[in-house]
């Protein structure tokens, strides 16, 4: 029986891994379709985030299997319940990438992104997939030193997040209605996938210390 | 040890409608402080969503607790698992009206909303009220009517959200930066808000008649 649940766990683990793996793609292009405006990138990573959904609904009825099957208590019971957490903050990002590729394809061929916010996308860009990257490793290593390097790729998106902020509302902003959205929307969609990064990053430490995950505050 | 479940799943409905009851308020308060600019409300609706915040904790604890102890299996544990992501979708309803209460928060003592989207406004905080309501009736009723017109709040707060877009791009708009980003973040924060009831109201409905609810697509 033991051997049957440690199979199923591992399976679930994999499951978590592969939709880490989609997420980490999916944002990556997303960024790429930001700054290249290549529709074609664009629409793939819109159509992909189905196979994120797919995944999650897979690893969801495996996780209520394993509780039916499996009948599990204490440490086991706890990993089940936070691999269906894990699953929808995973999806969720999944979504967010979705959005931003959204935006982009939205305005092709032209850039969603303003000319002087370039600089700040690229970094937001860049932490966000540092970010994905991370879990990504988080979820094979377990090494605590990632999520917290997570929680800092996530401040460090807050900050840009009050950066793109500031130059909205600077007075010199000459932005069309449509960029103001966009830049709000953009900004708001990477402040969340961060959000939705630190989630899965306590959720695992707390897999691993056994700790309580200190609630995230979701802005 | 059926009555002690049977009692045990009673006080998961009553949890999630204790949460469901606060988030009813907190979306009407919050649409009281956008048309108001009272910022009490507005500074009770952002202090209270704590207590939404531990109801999910509680419940949560809850759902774990009787999984571990009850081991349910079959149609009970769907009912729990549910109960889990019930909680979570309400969860986030209750941030995303405490969102809404600090946008008004942050404009006091002047509105959030320009003069001529008041009106536009005016029918999303009834349709999200209204979505609160039913969520509220049909989690003690089941009655499936309710998980309809549920749907139909959320395909009017949607298309809601697409007139503000519309205002915002239509060559007539003259707002201020400023504008814009809060038009685009509360349209945002409502149709959210339709997204999460949806979301409850179908696993209300998967509930009741056993059928898996279609999944969700997250604007």
């Amino acid at each position: 029986m033991r051997q049957i649940f440690e199979a199923e766990l591992k399976a679930l683990g994999e499951g978590l891994e592969n939709m880490s793996t989609l997420v980490q793609r999916a944002i990556t292009q997303a960024g790429v379709s930001l700054t290249s405006t290549d529709l074609a990138v664009a629409e793939a990573v819109i159509a992909d985030d189905m196979a994120i959904d797919a995944l999650e609904n897979e690893l969801d009825e495996r996780c209520v299997r394993l509780l039916a099957q499996q009948q599990p208590v204490a440490t086991d019971l706890r990993v089940v319940v936070t691999a269906l957490r894990i699953s929808a903050s995973l999806e969720r990002m999944g979504d967010l990438a979705r959005h931003i590729a959204q935006v982009a394809r939205g305005r092709y061929p032209r850039h969603a992104v303003p000319q002087h916010l370039t600089e700040t996308f690229a970094e937001m860009d860049a932490a966000a997939v540092r970010l994905a990257h991370r879990i990504s490793e988080l979820l094979v290593t377990r090494d605590l030193a990632l999520a917290a390097a997570i929680e800092a790729d996530d401040d460090l998106l807050d900050s840009l997040h009050e950066d793109t902020f500031t130059a909205l509302l600077g007075g010199s902003w000459a932005g069309t209605a449509q960029e103001t959205i966009d830049v709000t929307l953009l900004g708001r969609y990477y402040e969340r996938f961060g959000d939705h990064g630190v989630s899965v990053a306590r959720r695992i430490a707390y897999l691993v210390t056994g700790e309580a995950a200190e609630s995230v505050v979701a802005h």
